[in-house]
C-alpha cells in the first residue's frame, strides 16, 4: 500500500484519496493552511488518518515560524492547533492529536526554539508509527472474531487509507485473511462520497482479498438472504456511554444487523474515545456541501438544481446495538469502555 | 406534468426517464421492438408504466402486421407479447398487461383483422386511462393516512412517471398536498440508478410539493432523529400473501420503519398483485449490469476497474412489515389481499 500520510522532504505528503481509485496522486503541503484544506476538503479522511494529519501540519507550521522567543512560539503554535481544529467537527481523534502535540510543546519548555521544531515533527511522526501499531493489535485482537468462510460487512473505509497504514476495521479484517481465513468482505459504496466504492475496494483489491461491492441500501436483501455473518466498522468518535459516531449509514447497517442477529463490531484505538463526551446527543455531527449528494464528483449532477438537501456526514449508533468494541487493548463491551479507558 | 407514455400519431411516445432531470426528451417507438428496448433500458419504469408501455407495445406491433388472417395475426401478436414479456422480469404489471391485450384478442375473434387492429389501440389506451383512474382511486383512499405536518419517506419514484400519471405512493401523497395538508417528502435518492433524486425530486418540485432528497443510508438516522412519521413506497409485484417486492432498499427502510414504530404502506393497483404467486420467495429478482453501480450513468467510474459487483434490482418486503396496502379499492392489510382480489 502507498501511504495514506507522510513526513517527505520538509513537506506534508498526501495521498489524494479524493482522486481514488482513478488516480493515484499525490499532494505535497508546505503550509498547514494547505493541510486543513486538505482534511476539508476531504484528500484526507478517516478519523486516525485525520488525526495523525493534524499532527504533522502543526509540525509544519511550527517549524516555519521564524520567532525564537518560546511564549510567541507556543502562540503562534496554538494559533496552528484552532486553525487544524476547526477543519472538521467530529472525528475527535483531530482534537486528540493537536492536543497531544501541545502537551509536547509544553513539556519542551526551555528548550531551544529550533531544538523544540525538531522534536514536533519526531513526535507527529511517533503519532504516525504509534498508529500503525494500534492498528495492527486491534487486527491481532479482532481476528479470532472472524472465521473462515465468513462474508463481513464494512461500511465506509476504515482502512489502510483512513489511518497511518493497515486499518482498523479493515485491519482486523486484513489480520483474519493474514492467519490464511477464507473470508469475503462486502463493501457498501457509501454515498455520499463513496469511500466504499472508491477506496475499500480499491485497497482490498490491492491486497487480493476478495471484495463485493453493492450499494447502500442492499445491506437489507443480503443480511435476509443470510450472505453476511459480521459486520465491522471505524469509529469518528466513541462517548463514555459506548455510543459511536460514524460515517453515515452506520446507523441503519447496525439496526439490520441486529434485526438479524448479526454481530455489528467497532474497530478504533484510544485517541477516538472521547470521554469527554457523556453520551452520542453530545456529539457534533457535521453538515456538508449539498453538492455532495447532488452532483458526483462536485461535477456529474444526479438531480434537479436546487432540490433541498439533507447531508450530514456522520450518524450515531447507540451502544445498545454495538456487539463489541476492538481496541488495541482488546475486545470490550461498549460499557466498558469508560472504565477500561479512564485516564 | 408532461406524459409518461402515449399513443401520439401512430406511435409510442415515451418521456425518457434515463435523461432525467436534466434532459426532458421524448423517444417516438414506431415498432414493438423499441418499446422493448426501451424497458430494458429504464427509459421507461415503474411498475405500472411498463404494463401500459408493454400494452401499447403490442398495439403498436399488432397494427403493423400485413396479414388478414386471424390465426396467423394470433400468432404474431402472441410473438409480440412474448418478447416485450422478457424485457424485464420482476414487475407482475408487464404480464398482467399482455395478458389483458391477449384477452382482448381472443373476444375480437370473428372480427377482421384491420378491425382487431384499431381496437388492440384503443385497449392500450383504455388500460392508460384506468392506470390514472386506479392511481387517484388510491389517492383518495391512502390520503387519510397522512396528518397535516408530517413528513413522508418514499424510496425511488412510485409518482406520475412510474404509472400513466399521478403515482401509486406519490399518488397518495399528492392527494393528501391537493386537500390542503401541510407536508414534506423525503426521498431516497435510490442507488444505483438514482430514481430518487432524478425523478422523484424532479416530480415533487414541478408539482410544488416540498421534498428534501438524501442519500439511502441517511433513513435510519432521520427515523432515530423523530423526524419521519409515515412510510409509504409503490410495489412491483404483491405475492398472494401480502409480501411486496419492490425497488432494492425497500426492505431496509421497512426493517427501520418497524424498529422506529413508523407505520409503512404500499401503494399499489391491483394489477401489481400476483395471486399465482403464493410468498415473495416466487418472485424472480432482476439482477441488472454491474456498471449501474460502477458508473453514474454508465460513464462516470466511481469504483475500481473490475470490481466485483451484486446488483439486484429489487429486494422483498415480508407481509409482517407492512402497515397496510393502499389500492384502489381501498386499505387491507398485506393479508387480507388474497381474499379482497380472488378472481
Amino acid at each position: 500500500m502507498v501511504p495514506t500520510v507522510e513526513w517527505k522532504d520538509g513537506a506534508v505528503r498526501l495521498l489524494d484519496q479524493s482522486r481514488l481509485p482513478m488516480h493515484v496522486e499525490f499532494l505535497d503541503c508546505h503550509d498547514y493552511r494547505e493541510v486543513a484544506q486538505a482534511i476539508r476538503e476531504l484528500k484526507v479522511r478517516g478519523a486516525p488518518a485525520i488525526g495523525v494529519t493534524a499532527a504533522m501540519g502543526m509540525a509544519l507550521g511550527a517549524r516555519a515560524l521564524k520567532t525564537t522567543d518560546y511564549e510567541e512560539f507556543v502562540g503562534a503554535v496554538d494559533a496552528i492547533g484552532d486553525l487544524l481544529a476547526a477543519s472538521r467537527p467530529t472525528a475527535v481523534n483531530l482534537f486528540w492529536a493537536i492536543a497531544r502535540m501541545k502537551q509536547k510543546l509544553a513539556a519542551l519548555k526551555g528548550q531551544p526554539v529550533a531544538r523544540i521544531q525538531e522534536e514536533l515533527v519526531t513526535e507527529s511522526q511517533t503519532i504516525l508509527d504509534e498508529d500503525i501499531a494500534l492498528c495492527k493489535a486491534m487486527g491481532r485482537h479482532g481476528a479470532g472474531l472472524i472465521r473462515s468462510g465468513q462474508t463481513i460487512l464494512t461500511h465506509c473505509n476504515a482502512g489502510a487509507l483512513a489511518t497511518a497504514g493497515y486499518g482498523t476495521a479493515l485491519g482486523v479484517i486484513r489480520a483474519a485473511w493474514e492467519q490464511g481465513k477464507q473470508i469475503r468482505v462486502i463493501a457498501d459504496e457509501t454515498r455520499p462520497v463513496l469511500q466504499g466504492a472508491r477506496l475499500t475496494a480499491w485497497e482490498l483489491m490491492q491486497d487480493k482479498i476478495p471484495v463485493t461491492l453493492i450499494t447502500d441500501n442492499m445491506a437489507g436483501a443480503l443480511m435476509r438472504q443470510g450472505k453476511i455473518q459480521l459486520c465491522v466498522v471505524g469509529a469518528d468518535r466513541i462517548a463514555a456511554n459506548g455510543d459511536v459516531a460514524n460515517k453515515i449509514g452506520t446507523y441503519s447497517v447496525a439496526v439490520l444487523a441486529r434485526a438479524h442477529d448479526i454481530p455489528f463490531y467497532v474497530a478504533a484505538p484510544y485517541s477516538t474515545i472521547d470521554l469527554n463526551t457523556p453520551s452520542g446527543a453530545g456529539i457534533p455531527i457535521e453538515e456538508r456541501n449539498p453538492l455532495e449528494v447532488t452532483a458526483i464528483h462536485g461535477s456529474h449532477p444526479v438531480a434537479p438544481d436546487g432540490v433541498e438537501v439533507f447531508n450530514p456526514a456522520f450518524d450515531i449508533t447507540p451502544a445498545e446495538l454495538i456487539t463489541g468494541i476492538i481496541t488495541e487493548r482488546g475486545l470490550f463491551k461498549p460499557s466498558e469502555i469508560a472504565t477500561q479507558f479512564r485516564l
